[in-house]
C-alpha cells in the first residue's frame, strides 16, 4: 500500500516539474502534440526526409553510411526473410536471427524514406506481418533462465530490444500500409507485445535499471508512432495502480522495484546523477544510453511540449559528456562493475548519442571528431545535421580532461574521479554501490598510459553473448571472483570484501569526497573516504598524478590512511599486466602452487612468489606492452609481499590468468599505505633498445602523519626531494595552513601542497 | 694440422670459384680495383652523391629520411660529444652511449656529404679523435661474461657493429681530413681495432656465425677504406696460418670453429641454403643481414671484379626474398629457433635489405610497398633508387605464397615450409640444428592468423638488452625450457627431448622432406621424416592448409605417424593462446598446481588440468583476439589429455604464463596422431555479437594407415565428408597411385589425393 502510494505521489512531481499536467489532465496534453497523421515523425521526421534528400550525394559521411547500410539491407533482401520459431539463449540461431532482423527492419524503414524506393517498405511490411502471423501463436520463449521471460528471446530485455527498433521501422512505413494492414499489426502483434513486457512482466518492467528502460522506452515508442496515450503514459510513468513483492530480486542479484519508483522519467531520474554519471557505470550506460536518447528525442519530437531534453537540468544531454569522458585514450569505456573491456564509443549506441548529443545540444564541435572516427552517422535528422558539420570543417578535437563525476540522483553519493595528465589516466571510484551491477571496490582504481591498462580492473567474469560460456550470461566466477574486494586495487581488511559482500548493505552506503582538485595543470588530487565497508574501519584515500620536471611521464601517488578501532590484516593488492622485470627484495617462488585463501575471491588466487619486504621502500618494475612501470611502495620489515596469479578454483577457465603484486600487513590498527607509480621510458622489439627502463625514485618517505594531515617526500635519484601534503580534514580551495615538519614551516592555501 | 690443410684448400677453392686469384696474386688483384683515392667509394659513392644532390626536394621517401636524420645528428651535435670510458653490459649507460654513436657517426658521415656541411664532417672528425684518445689506453672491458670480450662494448661482436658502422663514417670524412689525422686514425684507432676483433679474438673471428660475419664485415669494410689487403684478405678469408682449439664452445654452447672454416665467403657459402634459408633462422637471418649485405655492398663497389652478389649463384639477394618469405602478414619474423618476437622486417637492417636487393638485384616492384611500409630509405645510391622507384609509382603488392625453404650449404638438409591460404600462414620446420641458436624442435609448427598466433612457437627466453633481465642476454631458462622440445608443438618422447637434447648429435642430423605442395591453391602441403631424434622411433609428419567449400576458413590438417622399435610414452602438446571456452571431454582442475615433470622444460610445466579422453575425437574450442579457434583430435580411451600452463620453476619471472593442451599416449609402439585445427568465426566486444562460434567438423577418422599411405575422413557438421590421403612413401610430383579403401578403388597422380 504504501508503494502504491508513492508511486503516485512521484507521479505527480514529476508531471509538475516537466511543467505539464497532472494525470488528471492528460488528454489535454495530447491536444498540444503533432498530428498523428504525418509520418515519419518519432525518430527520422517528414521535414528531416526532405532535408537529407536534398543533400544527398553532397555529405560524404552520411553518404557512406547510407551506401553501406543499402548493401547490407539489400543482401538481406536476396537471402530472403527468415522468422525461426525462438528456442535458443543468446549466441544461438534463433536468438541471432531475430535480433538481426530488428536491425535490418530498422534500417529497410529508413532506407524506404530516404530513397523512396517501395521495396524497402514492402520487405519490412512482409517481414512484420511474418511476425504477426507467428506471435500471436507464441507461448512464453522455451528458455526458463531468465527472471522474465520474452517470447522472441530468452528474456523481455531483447524483446524490448525488437520494439524499440521495430517501432521506427514501423513509423517509417506507417504510411505505405493500409489501415486493414496497420489493425491487424497493432492488434496482434504490436499492442499484445507492449503488453508482454510490461503488463505481463512487471518485475522488468516496473523498476529503475536498465532493463526497465529498455523496456519503457519500447512501449512508449510505440505508443508514440500509434498515438496510444496509455501506452505512453505506462512508458514514462509506469504500470499504473501495480504492487510488486519488494524481496524479489532479479538474476544479478538486485532488488525488484526496491522503492515503487518505475517508468522512463524515474529511470532517469534515479540513475543519473547531476553531472550525468549512470550509477551502474559506463559500460551499462552505453547500452541504456540507446533507448533513453532514442526515446527521447521521439518525445522530442512527438511531444515537444514534455521538453525531455530538458529534465533534470538537460541531464540525458549532459550524461553523453560523462559517458565519453568515461573512456580512455582509444575511446574504450573504464570497466567499472560489471563492464566488459573492449566497448568503447564505437559501438552502434554511442553513435546514436554522439549524433543527438551534437544535434539536440550546442553543436560541441569536439563531438565531430568522435563521429569522424565513428565513420557512421545516423540516417536521420541528427545524423545529416552531424554529416553537415564535418562537411563544414567545423570539427575539433574531443578534449578529455580531469574530471570528477558525482554519484546518486542528487550528486551526493560519492563519484568517480579521472585524473588525466599526458597519457596518464587514473580513475578512482568512491561511488555508490552501482546497482546490481556494482562490485565491491570501495576506493580502488585503475591506471592507464596512452589506453593500455597499467594497473587494470578486472572487468566482469562473463563472455557476452557467447554461447559456450554460460550461454554468454554471468558466469559464477563473477561474484566469486569479479565482485569481490581482492580483485580490486583497493584495501581488503581480514580477508574479507567491503560489506561482507553483500548488496543489501553495500547499497545502503556510499564513499564521500575529501577533495578534487584539477585546477593546476602539473597536480591533479583526489581524495576520498569510506566509513562503512568495513564497521569500525575508515580509508581515507588520496590519489595524485603529478607532472614533475624530475620524471619523464607524470607519475601516480597514492596515500591510503586506515582508521580502525582494532587490529586487522590488511591486504593492498597490485593488478600490474606484463612481465615481472625487477624487484630490490628476495623472493621465493614455490614448488607448487596454492590458494591464497578460502573465500570471498581469495579462493581464485593462487601464491606465485612470497617475501619479507626490506624495511623503507619496496620495488617492483615491469614490463609491458613495450613500456616500463615501477612500484615504489613504503613498508616495514614485518610486512609481507605476495606474488599472486588469477585461476585458482576456476573449473571452466573462466577466468584470465592475470597477475597481482600484494602488500600484506598483519596485526595492525591505524596505518598508512603509500605508492607510487612511474611509468618511464620504453621498449621496441623492433630497434631492441631499452629507454630509461629503471625507476627514478630513490626514496618515498612519509614525514608527517597526523589526523589533519600526511606529507610525503620524493626523493628522485638525482637526490633532488619533493613535499607532497594532502589534508585529511580541511581540504576546501579556500582553507588556509600553516604545517611545521621537521622544523620547517609550511604555508599553502587549498587542499594539498606540493613542491 | 689437418684443419689448417683444409683451412688453405678451401681459401684456394673459394678464390677459384670467384674467378679471381689465388692467395700468391694478390698484388694483381688491387689492381684491378678503383683507386682509394677518391671517397666516399664504400657505400655511399662519388657518383651517388652527384645523382642525390640532383634530385633532393624531389624524391619524397629519400628527403623525408634525411630530413629525419639530420634533425636527429643535429639534436646530438646540439648536445655534445660524449666517449665514455667502458663499463657496462648492455642496456647500460656506457653500452647504449657507445651504440648510439657508432649510428650518429655513421649518419653524420652521410649528412657531410649530402649536404655538403662541414660541420658534420668536423662532428665525425672530432668524436673519432676522441675515439683515438681513448682506444689505445683501453684494457679489455671489464665485464667478464663474454667468450670473447671487447673493448669499448663487452663483447667483441658489438665492437664488430661499430666498426661496420664507423668505417662508414670514416670513408665519408676521408677527403676531408689531413694525411696526418687519417694516419693518426688508422694506426691508433681503425687497424688496432681490427686487430683485437680479428687475431687477438679468434674464437670470435675463425668461424662460421653471425658473430664472424659481422667480425668478417668490420674488418674488411675498414679495410676497403684503407685501401689495405691484408684486412681485406682477413675479412673474406679468415686469419691466415691460424689453429684453433676445435672443443671449445661459445656462450650459447656453439661450438667454436667446428671445421676450421672461415672468413666472409665461407659465412656465406655455409649457412645459407640455395634457396637463401640462413640455418639459424629468421631473427639472427635478420642480425646478419646488415654486415653480409653492406659488407656484399662494399666489395660490389670497391672490389667489383670479385662479383660477390654473383656468389653461390646470387644467394645473398635470394636470401632477402626468403628472409621476407619468414615474416607473418605484418611482417613479424616467425620466431624459430632463438628468435625474440616482434623483431620485424620494419628493423633497419631489413631497409638495408630491402632498398639493396631492389637497387642490386632486378628492381622487384613489391620491394617498393614493403619500403613504403618502413618508411625510409638507405641515404645512399640503393635508397636513391628505391626512392625514385616509389616516387614513379613502380610500387606493387609483395605477395607472399607458400613456400619451402632448403636447409644446409648444398639444400640438402631439411628445410622449413610455410604453407600459405588466405589469412593462415603454417610455419612447419624440419630443418638441421640451427647452430648454436637451434632448438630440439624437430617437424614442430606455428600456425597464424592473419598475422597472430594461434597456435605458438615460444621463440627465446631473453630479453634482449634488457639489463634487468640477465644483463639482457639468454637467460638459464632460455636453455632449461625455451630450446626443449616439450616447448614446441611436435611429439616428445619418454618426457625427453630431440637428441636428448644434446648439440653434439643434434647438429649431425636434419629431418628430411618427404614432400612439398603448393600447386593446387586450394590444398597446400608439407611433409617430413625425422628419423634421429629419438634413435629407433621414426617420425612422418604431414601438414596441410585446406581451404574447402564447407568451410568457413581454410582448415589445418596434421598427420603425425610415429614408427618404433619399441613401447614408448607420447606427449603431443598444442600452445594455442587465448580462452577456454569448451570442451566435448569433462576434465578436472586441480587445487594446487604442480610440475608436469622435473627435467628437459617439464620441471617448468604446471598441470592446470586432467582428464581421460573420449573415445573418438577430443575437442578443444578457444576464442583469441577476437577469434574462434577448435582443435579436433583422434583420440581413444586410454589418451590422457592435459592443460599445462608455463611458469614453474621459473624463480625471476623470466617465463610467461601460458597455456597448453596435451595429449599424452602411453605404453604404445607405433602410432598415429591426427588433428584438425580451425579458424572460424569472430567476435568483437564492441558489437557483442559471435559469429561462427562452433568447430564444423563433426568427426576425424583414420580409414586407412599403412607404411605407404594414411587417409583420414573429415566430415563436417552438415554430414559432407573428404578424404585426405598421403603417400607416406612414394610421393613425387609424378608417382601414380591405386587404392582400395573400404571397397572403393581410388586413383590419383602426385604426392597426395584430396576430395
Amino acid at each position: 500500500m504504501r508503494i502504491i502510494r508513492l508511486f503516485q505521489i512521484k507521479v505527480a512531481v514529476i508531471a509538475i516539474l516537466l511543467g505539464t499536467v497532472s494525470c488528471g489532465q492528460k488528454t489535454e496534453a495530447v491536444a498540444e502534440s503533432q498530428s498523428g497523421s504525418e509520418h515519419p515523425k518519432l525518430i527520422l521526421t517528414a521535414q528531416g526526409v526532405k532535408d537529407i534528400r536534398a543533400q544527398l550525394g553532397t555529405i560524404p559521411i552520411f553518404d557512406k553510411t547510407l551506401e553501406a547500410v543499402k548493401a547490407e539491407v539489400d543482401a538481406e533482401i536476396e537471402a530472403g526473410i527468415d522468422v525461426p520459431i525462438p528456442k535458443d539463449y543468446s549466441g544461438g540461431y534463433t536468438h541471432d536471427r531475430h535480433k538481426r532482423n530488428w536491425f535490418v527492419l530498422h534500417k529497410a524503414g529508413l532506407l524506404y524514406q530516404i530513397l523512396d524506393d517501395e521495396k524497402y517498405a514492402k520487405f519490412v511490411k512482409d517481414m512484420l506481418m511474418e511476425y504477426e502471423e507467428m506471435y500471436k501463436t507464441l507461448p512464453l520463449h522455451p528458455k526458463t533462465r531468465s527472471y522474465a521471460r520474452g517470447k522472441l528471446f530468452w528474456q523481455c530485455l531483447n524483446d524490448s530490444n525488437w520494439l524499440v527498433y521495430v517501432s521506427q521501422a514501423y513509423d517509417c512505413i506507417y504510411n505505405y500500409l493500409s489501415e486493414e494492414e496497420r489493425n491487424k499489426l497493432e492488434t496482434n502483434l504490436f499492442r499484445p507485445f507492449a503488453n508482454h513486457i510490461s503488463i505481463d512482466s512487471p518485475q522488468f518492467y516496473q523498476r529503475v535499471h536498465n532493463h526497465s528502460t529498455w523496456g519503457n522506452a519500447a512501449v512508449g515508442m510505440i505508443g508514440l508512432v500509434m498515438d496510444d496515450q496509455e501506452l505512453i503514459d505506462r512508458a514514462l510513468y509506469g504500470i499504473k495502480d501495480l504492487k510488486l513483492d519488494t524481496e524479489e530480486k532479479d538474476d544479478d542479484g538486485g532488488f525488484l522495484n526496491k522503492d515503487g519508483k518505475a517508468g522512463f522519467l524515474a529511470n532517469i531520474e534515479e540513475p543519473f546523477s547531476p553531472d550525468g554519471y549512470y550509477n551502474e557505470g559506463p559500460y551499462y550506460q552505453r547500452y541504456a544510453m540507446y533507448p533513453f536518447l532514442i526515446f527521447a528525442e521521439g518525445l522530442h519530437n512527438v511531444k515537444p511540449e514534455l521538453k525531455i531534453f530538458d529534465y533534470k537540468e538537460g541531464v540525458l544531454l549532459k550524461s553523453i559528456n560523462a559517458l565519453l569522458n568515461l573512456s580512455d585514450a582509444d575511446g574504450e569505456f573504464f570497466p567499472l562493475n560489471d563492464g566488459q573491456k573492449g566497448m568503447s564509443y564505437y559501438t552502434g549506441a554511442l553513435v546514436t548519442a554522439v549524433d543527438i548529443s551534437y544535434h539536440f545540444g550546442d553543436q560541441d564541435p569536439g563531438l565531430l571528431t568522435i563521429a569522424e572516427a565513428q565513420d557512421r552517422v545516423l540516417l536521420d535528422d541528427s545524423g545529416l545535421a552531424v554529416a553537415l558539420g564535418i562537411k563544414n570543417n567545423k570539427a575539433e578535437p574531443f578534449n578529455k580532461k580531469s574530471i570528477n563525476l558525482s554519484d546518486g540522483p542528487k550528486g551526493t553519493q560519492g563519484g568517480v574521479a579521472i585524473l588525466r595528465n599526458e597519457a596518464i589516466e587514473l580513475v578512482f571510484k568512491y561511488a555508490s554501490q552501482g546497482s546490481s551491477h556494482g562490485h565491491y571496490d570501495k576506493l580502488s582504481y585503475s591506471l592507464y598510459e596512452d589506453g593500455e591498462e597499467i594497473l587494470q580492473d578486472y572487468g566482469l567474469a562473463r563472455f557476452v553473448n557467447i554461447e559456450q560460456k554460460g550461454g554468454g550470461n554471468y558466469l559464477k566466477e563473477n561474484k566469486t571472483w569479479a565482485k569481490q574486494t581482492i580483485a580490486h586495487n583497493t584495501v581488503v581488511q581480514n580477508e574479507t570484501s567491503h560489506f561482507n559482500g553483500k548488496y543489501e548493505i553495500g547499497s545502503q552506503h556510499h564513499s564521500v569526497l575529501n577533495y578534487f582538485s584539477s585546477e593546476n595543470e602539473k597536480v591533479q588530487v583526489a581524495s576520498a573516504k569510506e566509513s562503512n565497508a568495513y564497521p569500525g574501519t575508515e580509508m581515507l584515500r588520496t590519489m595524485a598524478v603529478v607532472k614533475d620536471e624530475d620524471f619523464e611521464k607524470p607519475f601516480m601517488l597514492d596515500i591510503m590512511k586506515v582508521t580502525s578501532n582494532k587490529k586487522n590484516k590488511y591486504d593492498f593488492p597490485y593488478y600490474f599486466l606484463g612481465q615481472v622485470l625487477q624487484t630490490n627484495f628476495e623472493y621465493q617462488t614455490p614448488k607448487s602452487l596454492n590458494v591464497l585463501g578460502n573465500k570471498n575471491g581469495y579462493e581464485h588466487l593462487f601464491v606465485e612468489g612470497i617475501a619479507k619486504s626490506p624495511s623503507k621502500n619496496s620495488k617492483l618494475s615491469w614490463l609491458n606492452k613495450g613500456k616500463f612501470y615501477t612500484l615504489t611502495t613504503i613498508t616495514n620489515n614485518s610486512d609481507e609481499l605476495l606474488f599472486t596469479r588469477i585461476g585458482a578454483n576456476d573449473p571452466e577457465f573462466n577466468l584470465r590468468r592475470e597477475a597481482a603484486f600484494m602488500l600484506r600487513r598483519k596485526d595492525t590498527k591505524n596505518t598508512l599505505f603509500v605508492s607510487a607509480i612511474e611509468a618511464h621510458g620504453s621498449y621496441s622489439p623492433v630497434t631492441e633498445s631499452a629507454v630509461n627502463s629503471n625507476s627514478s625514485i630513490k626514496e618515498l618517505k612519509v614525514v608527517l602523519d597526523t589526523s589533519d594531515y600526511t606529507a610525503v617526500e620524493i626523493t628522485n635519484v638525482n637526490g633532488n626531494t619533493k613535499l607532497f601534503i594532502t589534508s585529511n580534514t580541511n581540504a576546501s580551495k579556500e582553507a588556509e595552513h600553516i604545517l611545521k615538519i621537521n622544523n620547517k614551516n609550511y604555508t599553502w592555501k587549498g587542499s594539498y601542497y606540493y613542491n
